[in-house]
This record gives C-alpha cells, sequence and structure tokens, in this order.
C-alpha cells in the first residue's frame, strides 16, 4: 500500500512522480508538531528523525539517495533564537533532495563573524537567510554574493517587533536587489522555494 | 570614458565586470523616470528605448549580445492596470541579460485565460507574477508549475487596497509552496531576484 | 411552555414567527460552545446534533420540516483547517430552513480541483466561500458563476496572516465582481446572510 | 461591428449573451471618469446619462428594455457626502437591469427619517447601504428587514476614520446577522452583487 | 489611622479632602479584581460590596451619604457581554457620589428596544454608552438627548473587531455631535468623566 | 423666509428650537470653508465674522444675546501649529452660545508656563484641551483640576506621528482620570460636547 | 577556567577587554528569568543578587569596583507598573559599572510629584525615563534638564495602549528635542546607552 | 534689540543664556523651509548659509566660536536619498556648538564601504546614522563601536516602506544594543540629542 492513514496525518510512502521527493512528515499551522506527535512517529518508525528544534519528523528513504538539486542550499541564521524556523528549513531543504548546509549566529550586530566566512557564502548556490528583530542580515548577504537569497523574517523580538512584522518590512525593503521574502517564521515555504531555483 | 555624467545621473558605458551586465538606466524612487527626463535622454541617446508604460530608458549595447541567463523569465500580469510595474519588471530582466517573455491579463476571476497558457507557464525558466487588488494569481501559478516564482504586489486597486498591502499580505500567504515575494510594486526588484535564479 | 431557562442560555422552543425559522442553539463568542457546554446540552436533549468541529448543538424539529429556501445553499472550503467555520455555516443554514451541500478542499494552489466541479457550482442557488491564508478562492468562484457569493475569510495561517486579516482584506478587494464578505470566522453570519437570499 | 474602440476604452456595442446585460461604461480606480472623459463620451454619444456625482457614463438601450431582476435595489445612503458612491451604485444596479429606488440621508444620528421609511424599506428586494464616519447605518436597517442587506463603507470623514477604515470595520462587527460587507467606496461591487441577488 | 497596607493596595479610609469622595477600591489593569483578591477583601471587610461582573469591591460610608451629584448618570449598554464594563462605570460613578440608573441590551440591531426608553434617555443628566462590536449606540443616543454622551467602547467581538479597536474608531467617528470617548474597556475612566460633568 | 439657499449651504435664519442656538455657517469635511468660500459668505454678509485661521464664517445674531452655558469654557492649546483647530472649537463654543476663553502655547515641554495660569484652568467650567505631536497636555490639565476635560488630538506632527494617531492614543491612555476624546482635529466635536456639559 | 556552561546559558567568569565590564547574567526574550532559573541560579552562586521584579540575577564582583562612568543614571517611572522594566535598566546600568539612582511614580498626571525633584533630575548625567500609557513623562523631563533623556516605552495599559505602541509612539514625537527612545519595555537596552553615553 | 519679527518666525540675535547657543534658524514642520523662505532670509542676511538639500537657513555669529561640545558628531548616511535628513542634522549640530563629521553612501548592501572606515567611526564622540528602507545600518554600526549611537529613520521607500515605518521598526529592534531612536525624517532632534550627549 502507498500511503498509511495516522489520527493526524496520512503518511505517503509512494514518492509521487509529478513533485520528484519523498513525502515530508510536514505539521504545518501554528504550533507544528508537538512533542506527543513527534514521540509517536518516533516509536512507530524507529528510522524517523525527530528534530525537536523544527519541530519536524523526517523519514528518509534507505538508502538516502544523492540530492537531485545542483547545488548547496546554505541557511544562515542572525541569532539562535531564530534556530526553530532555521532547522525547520534545513530538514525541508534536505527532504526535497537538496545538499543543505548551515552557518549559525551571524548577526550583523558582529559583522566580522559573517564576513570571515565570505567564502561559504559564495559557494552556496542558494541562500536562505533567517532572522527575527530588525531583519537586517539579507540586505549584507544579498550585497555579498551573487546567488538567490531568500529571507525569513521570524517572530523572535518582542515591544516593537510586532511579531515578526518589524523584521518582513525590513526584508521586503532591503537595499540589496535581488532579495524576495517569504511569510513571518515560514521555513517550510523559504526550503520549497529554494528546491525549485535548485532544481531549475 | 567609461561614463558620462548627466545633472541626475552617471551613465556608465563600461560593463562592469563585477555584475556581467551593461549599465541599466534605472531611475528609482516612487516616480521613476519623469516624462522630462525620458525626453532628455532620448534626444542625446537616439538609440535608448523609452518605455513609457514602465518608465524605463535602456541604452542596450550595439549590437545586443545573446543572452547569459539559462531559461527564459516569464512575466504574468493579472490585469492591464499593473503593466507599468510588470514593463519595469520585463526591461530591467532584458537589461540584465535574459530572454523575457509576456503573459498579460490573466487575473483568476477569468482563470481558464490563465489555464488555456498552462504550456506557456510550465516552459518558463522563472515566472514573475504581478498583481495588485486581492493578489491571488501567484498562487494559482505556484500551484500549476515547478519553476521559481516570484510575486510582485502592485498598488493597484482601492479603500481596503491601502496602497497594494492586501496584495502583499496574500501573497505572504500563498498556500502554493515556495512563492517569493518582493516589495509593492518593484518590478525593479523581482527581475534582479529572477536574473540571480536565471543565472546560478 | 416556549422556552427553557440554562444557566448560559435560553432555548425557545418555539419557532418565532417574525423569522420564520426555529431556534438555533448557537453559542456567539470567539471560543463558541465548549466541549462540557455540548455534552450537557446532549445528556439532556438526545436528539440534539453535536457538530464538534463547528462548535454547534442543533436541536432539529421533529420530523425536520421540508426547508422553505428557493435554492441550494453551497458551503465551499479552501482547506481542511477551514473546516470549523465552513460547519459553522452549514449547520447555521440547515437550521435557518435551507439545503446544503458542501465543497470541501478546493483551494486555488490546486485549481483543477475546483474546475471538476464547476457543475457543482453552477448548481448552487448561494455559494459560501471559506478561505484563511491568501483568501483567493472567492475571485475564482465568483468568475466562474453568476449566482451570489459570500466570502468568510479565516483565521488559519500564521505570520502576515494577522489573525485572518490577510484573508479579508483579499476578499474585499477581489476582482470577481459581486463578491461580498463577512468578518473573520464568521461562518454563522455568512449562513445567515445567505439565508436571506435563499429566501428573497 | 460589435465594440468601438476608444482611446482609453473599449464599448461593447452587443450585450453579451453570457452576462445577460449590456455594457456598462464603468471607469474603474481611484478616480471614476473625470469630466474630460465624460464630456468626450457624451459629445459623441448624445443619448449617454452623464452622472457627475456618480462619475459614470451610461449608454442604455433604445428602447430601454424591462428590467429582468425579481425586484427592487433600494439604495440607503446616511449622509449627502456619500452620494457619489450611491449613484455609482445605483446607476450599476439599473444598467445590470435592475428596478432602483433611491432613500437618502437617512442616518443614524437622526434616526427618525428612517424609522418613517420602514415601509419602503421592507418593499425592497435587496438593499445597498451606503454610509461614512461610523458605518451604523446598516446594523439599524439590518434589524429592520429580512431581505438582503449589502453595506457599502465611504472613505467619508477624517482622522481616526482612515481612509473609510473605520466605516469598513464596524459594517464587518454588524450586530445584525446577514449584513455582508464590500470595499470603501466601492458601489460598483455592491450593485453588481445585489444584481446577482436580484436575478438569482 | 487612615490607611491599611494589604499584600497587593493600600486602602485609604480617609476620605480625601482634595477629591470629595471615598476611596474606591479599584484594582485597574487588564485584570481587574481576580476572584482571590476579591473574597480576600470581602472577608476582611464583611460589609464590602463584591460585583463579580465588574470585578470591583466596593467598601461604602455607613450610613451612605446622599449623593452629591446634581443628576443622574445612565449606564446603557448594547448587549450582555458588554456588562462587565458597564458595571464597572456603574461602580465606579456610585462610589464618586451619583445617582446611577442602567438601561441594558438595548443594542441598534433592534432599535424599537431603545427608541421605547426615550423618556429614561431624556431625564439623565449624563449618558455613559457601552458598546462593542460596531459600536453604533452612541450616535443613536446622541441623536435622542442633549445631554453629554460618553463613548465607551469594549473589546466584545472577534476577528475585524480587532480587540475593540473597530467599535473605537467607530465612536471617534460618530455623525452625532457631542459624543466624546475613552480607551477601550475603559469603563472607570468613563464614570470618573461623567462624574465630573455631574459636579460641575 | 427662514433659509437661504447657496450652491453649496442652506443658511437658516430660524434659531431652531429643538436645538436651543442659532445656526453655525460650519463648512465640514477635510478641508473646512475654503477661501473663495469665506470671501462669498462675507461680501453677501458684511457682518458675518471671518476666522481665516478656524476656516470658519460666523454670523451672529444683533445683538448676539447673553451666553446661555453656566460656565467658562477654556480651549487650552498646547503649541501654534494647533491653533486652527483650537480656533474652530472656540468659534463653534461661542456659536452654541457659551463664554469662551483661550490659553495658548503651552505645551509640557515648557511646563512652568501651564502651571502659571493654573488658577485660569481652575475656573473654567470645561476645558477643551488642543494638542498634536504626544498629545500629553490632557494628562497634565486632567490633573490638575476637577472639571470635565476634553482632549482634542491634532494631525500636527510627521512621521510616527501618522497624522494625528499618535496623539489620540496617548490621550485615549491618559493616566489623568476623567479625560475624554474627540475624532483627531474635531475642534467643532469637542466644542458641540462641551457645550453640551455648560448647558447641562 | 573563564566560563561555566548553563544548560541555557554561559556565564564568562572573565571581564572582557573588549567591553570594559563584567558578565551581565542578562536573560533576554520576551520573559526574561522565569523563576526557576533564577532560583537555580541563587543557589548556585549564593552571591548572586536576584531582583524578583527586574526578572534580573547579577552576579557583582568582590569587591565590587567604583564604576567607572562620568555622573549617575537617573531611572524615572512614571508609575508603580513600570516598575519591572526600570528595575531591569537600573541593574543593567549597576552592572555596566555606572552609578545609579532611581525616582518613582512621578507620573504626569501629578504633576508636583515631578517638579519638587527638579534638583534630583538635573544633577543626574543622563535620565531615563520609563512610562506606559500616554507615556508623556519623558518630554516634560526633556523640558526641565539640558542632559541626555532616554525614554523607554512600557506595556502598561490595555485597549488602545495596544502592547505599549501608544506610549511609543507619543516619545518619538515628543516636542521636548533631544529625547531619544528604544523598544518597548527595553529597560536593558536603555540601560546600554545611558551606560554609552556615561562612558563617553 | 535682540530679536526681529519676520511675517513667519522671530530670529533670535541674542544667544540665550539658558540654552548656551545662538539661534537656529529652524523652519520645522512637515516641509521645512521652501525656497521662498530661504531666498527671502538669504537676501535680508547675506552672511545667512542657505542648505538647499537640508532646507535650513543657518546665520553662524561672526566669527564663528570655536564648538564647546566635548567631541565629534559623525553623521553617517545610508543612502544619497537620506541626505536630506542626515544635512539637517548637521546643520543643527553645528548650529547647537558640535563639530561635525560626515560619512555619505555606506548602505549595508556594500558592507565594506563602512568597514573600510571603521577609524573614522571610532574616532567620533557620538554617531548619528540616518538611513530609509531596510534601516539595518545603525546595528552595523552600533557593533562596530562603543560610542553612543542614535538612528534616525527616514521615509525614503515606497510599498512596504509605509513613510519610514520600516526602517523605524527595524531600528527600535536593533540587535546592537545601546542604539536610540528618534522620530522619522528628524534630523533635528537627533542633532539636538547628540548635542546633549556631546556637551554632558
Amino acid at each position: 500500500m502507498n500511503f498509511e492513514r495516522l489520527p493526524f496525518a496520512t503518511i505517503d510512502h509512494l514518492r509521487p512522480i509529478t513533485q520528484g521527493h519523498q513525502e515530508v512528515i510536514f505539521c504545518p499551522g501554528t504550533t507544528r508538531a508537538d512533542p506527543a506527535q513527534s514521540e509517536g512517529l518516533a516509536q512507530r518508525y524507529p528510522r524517523a528523525e525527530v528534530n525537536a528544534l523544527a519541530r519536524t519528523v523526517f523519514l528518509a528513504p534507505d538508502p538516502e539517495p544523492v540530492p537531485t538539486g545542483r547545488g548547496t542550499i546554505l541557511v544562515c541564521t542572525a541569532g539562535t533564537s531564530d534556530l526553530p524556523v532555521a532547522e525547520e528549513a534545513a530538514v525541508t531543504a534536505r527532504a526535497l533532495s537538496n545538499t543543505v548546509e548551515r552557518l549559525t549566529d551571524v548577526g550583523v550586530a558582529g559583522i566580522h563573524r559573517l564576513l570571515s566566512q565570505t567564502d561559504v557564502l559564495r559557494c552556496a548556490g542558494v541562500i536562505i537567510v533567517v532572522a527575527g528583530m530588525e531583519g537586517a542580515l539579507p540586505s549584507v548577504v544579498g550585497g555579498l554574493v551573487k546567488v538567490p537569497v531568500i529571507a525569513v523574517p521570524t517572530s523572535v523580538g518582542y515591544g516593537a517587533s510586532f511579531g515578526g512584522l518589524a523584521a518582513l518590512l525590513a526584508m521586503l525593503n532591503s537595499c540589496a536587489s535581488g532579495v524576495t521574502v517569504v511569510n513571518i517564521d515560514n521555513g517550510f515555504g523559504a526550503a520549497a522555494a529554494a528546491s525549485r531555483i535548485n532544481h531549475s
């Protein structure tokens, strides 16, 4: 049988022809997968990888095939509080058959941390930049590279952050031309877009 | 001499090594190039192409080289009122050395106009979707193709459109995964992003 | 006796002359009927139908009379997350003496699901379209039919959905002329409006 | 020939089969038809009716056929400043083959003006209520009648009216169940919706 | 001793000369007095009147003196959900030495309920009108009377009510001249303002 | 004849019984009376008083009767830029038969200017406080007096003033209990409310 | 060893050369340090000072060195509800090696409380003003002194306070020139800015 | 005589004792000094310096005294469109007796332009950072220096810049601790604050 019904999801064991990748057990919504759901899946599928930070459960094929994406998708993170969204993006990108790398905690208030990694940035095929608060990192990254940059605002912050609105508006107004933006905390969408680019 | 100073801009006749494309005479701001500026440039550079709709002036190299981008950038427009932004995107994409095609007036209220063009959509390498009002077109396009889709909200509309905010929010919340968004009326930015993808 | 007092509501067993329909046990507010309330009513009225999704309790007359509305009210839903609001609309419309049909999970990102149901859409007397996120479905439906279309934005989404604001603005700016809108998550109001139309 | 091209519009002299009504020379956008456009059309088509308040130009068939709509569409206006939007609705409704009546300047601050017209309200098939400022009129009307009520917020007001936002929000939160809402200043859309109802 | 320290408040047993009234045990903030606080005060002061709806505790002087305010302060309420705010206003007004009357559940969707009470409205010295949702009641009341009308928006509603913003904006844009407004849910402030008027 | 029709207004020469005051030639809207209108009225009615700052034209009865209001209405202004709104309030209050005094340019950044006028404040029967920018003046005035205080936010300011929103929100959140608020720039409404109080 | 890893933080026992001050155990985020974290740190470091109001834990060097800042940082508070933010500022300023003084509950509705402390205000080197609700205190303080004034809006308030937005906008629009603003509830940031000034 | 009255301003030729600096002919408001005003002043005061970009007119004492501020105020600008606000700050700071330097066009999309000027940044006593669009520059500057940083958001941008709101929110959420913010386009206020710091 090609799929299996659980109380809250239907797992598709057949890799769809139309989309070219295996099923991602992605639990969308405001809360993603809660611990009970993750544990239930992990017990049933011992090979499933639970990423507590990303709130994802990933059941990779065995053996996991070589990624089909052309280049590497680099997931850059401004601060440690942005990691849940960044990990959601990284897990999704891997599940969509891409090679993924991470560059963490390189926010603009300590700009030399980012600049020391310029080579890493320039080797990537697509860059996903995850940042909350003032959302400035995509502008700096966009000015350093020629490859596509996808900005993900996060709801990290308080007060006049307004749940990520500040970062979202900043990213939409980036002075680095060629930066595109997805919804607040939408690591999944950023990875889907990056994978489209990486497979085009 | 490699550049020429005008009262309001500096035209760079040397195609920069670092960016890989000739100078685009782009006049950013809220108003873009006004008629007086366009006429002044057109008189001085008889070969310059003035696009009144896009409010751009483009001085192509002679002969114009073969585009370096891998595929075609398709610029889709929901309604005729969105054409100025769409044309700004199209002219910019051509200036950045991409092959450009257009698909105009295919808004979702007459969905069969779009569906009859599915082949055109699926042949594109990158699709820029320009829409005002409810900004629904990118979601439909994103569901029809696998290639990257860049959504451009426009300020077309009135009342609760709030200057393009309605379309912007709709596009950020697209249920078609993998759609990314640029600023309201930012045809230039969408083309720059599409060109990054098309050259990656 | 014509009514019965409960601690939190007064159930009217007399179908009012002025409104032409039996009493709907509708529990307005942000939370609708909670499980304890539903269970209490169900124990007291064994014939009451509890709709957990809609958070409604409906006590139909016995026997339930033939609906007085002229045509069918069709409740269309973009995604499964929109079902609570859609069910509230469907239960309310039935309670107001209308024939109700449902068309579920026909969001615009997979447009062929909707188009395959064009006949169903065109047979309806009034259509209620329930959608969250980018709220695009009413525009497509409005372009396919001539009958009245009532759009219900839902608070489904996160980040820049802003609790349903994105869908609300999209629906107010629909390019399909003749679409009207009710408050976010207001399935009850949409059904009341549809029933007014269906009885006019 | 079935249509005629003007510099700014294409007039369709053939009444379309698919829509069931003659062409409305409607000039959408924030400004509607300006005086120069109206005068140009009036000179070319001596029979065209120019409504300066509504900023519409209407070329009725000769002879004008009997309206096909079932009942009367009543256009209620809260104040004289709301008349441009109300007239746009009235002209559009007539052009879509409906009988139209008007009830003007019956705002809620002088509630007896409205109550003295209860009979007029109850004879209508559909009621369009146009109001700016606090947008309260649809709630009162909705409580007086059983027929469908379409509320049109206008941008009449200043300060915390925020271009009609105050009236829009009030109408979306109407405590009279069954009131639906269109975009700010969208008299055209209200008439299109009313006509759908009146022909259903 | 003139005052008494509790863990969360200081009760002033001396009626201040400067303000002309006894101490109101008012617990401001988002939550007002919670049940534990109310019970603690009630046990210590057996004569204290706990108003669970208003979340107030009032310790009247014994004997309670004749009110010093010139006329009656009438507290009008649109719906039963607005009662907590209305009761806060009523208790505060009494504590500030005013005669208080109530008129409850006279919202505009059933306008005859209000109109049947026109005599009551016209006998009042000051009227406080408490309403959520579309906040229309103050406009109607303001048009019926000549006395000062203070409007209190409440956070009753959901979706596009935005926590009372819809009612607040409506009241600020009232077409009945001479209506003034206080903060959302601010029954205390409305009563303080009414008492200033009633003692002027 | 009791009234006279002009192209843009109807002047009522009969003092209405129901309202107790002569006709105020008030020109509401965003622009109030423009210079051409004022001049036209001034030429026709030589006794009319044109207040260019307030954009009002006032035709007082001859002789002007003794004000019927109980006390003095004091119009306080934070800065000179707030004068147009303050003058609109002052002219309206006089037209509604009240004694009016003015206290100008006493903003909180130079608090001693206000404190030196405490006696003037305490002699007033009602105080209208007009302020833009941060809108702080009503809180300070409200803490100095016991009489009713009506706050009028103005659109004076720029940037994050957002057309008077900053002052409006500040006034609604005043920590001085008993301050009520009218719409942005609504000097007319403040005077109408003050006159209601002064005649109660 | 220079630092010590805890499950949720890394305590740096080495005073960094680059920043010139010892490690502040500051727990940023929306919740600051919760009671469990505070207690854990207090048990491990008996000398740590837990400030329950500020939700901070401070481990001062032993002996605590003389502050290096030039003058005194005065933390002014409008109301007692603003104390948590004010204490966060005070503790942070001390940890950054500044002399700190406090002036509490001097809000503008009782302006004489502030004016009696003018000498204290004028002796400070930098003043941090913490206020919620209408956020008026910084304007008054800024008009009384020549030294730098940093305004901190707090989320104290309800309704149209919108989580501190009212106070934030008021402070940004202060008519006292030379007042600067930090994020809502950002006592830490205000202290960091004040310390920069005090060490410049 | 110590001052001179013009139709629109009063020029104070006496340097006030209380403020310690000569009169700045600053023309506040949304438009600052228009060309006619500037020209009028320039003709009357041949020594007045008209800064067309800043829209200021400055009449320096002769001879101009040595600045009394301790250090240098550095005005940093992200882009050329931000120059009007930056120049207003620079002229104001000079008029308030400070030494002023400028660093122009060092926005974050070309980060090396800024980093090559680190020495200039670190020599300043106070830094004013002027930026529109995404407003990211203050965060980077704040991370590079220890001195006070005052961020000025500008209204440069379009669409989702919302008149400078995007930059304002970004700056309020800066991850570089110790950055403070003034109102949108408020170069004058930033200079006043910087001068307070430079004279403390």
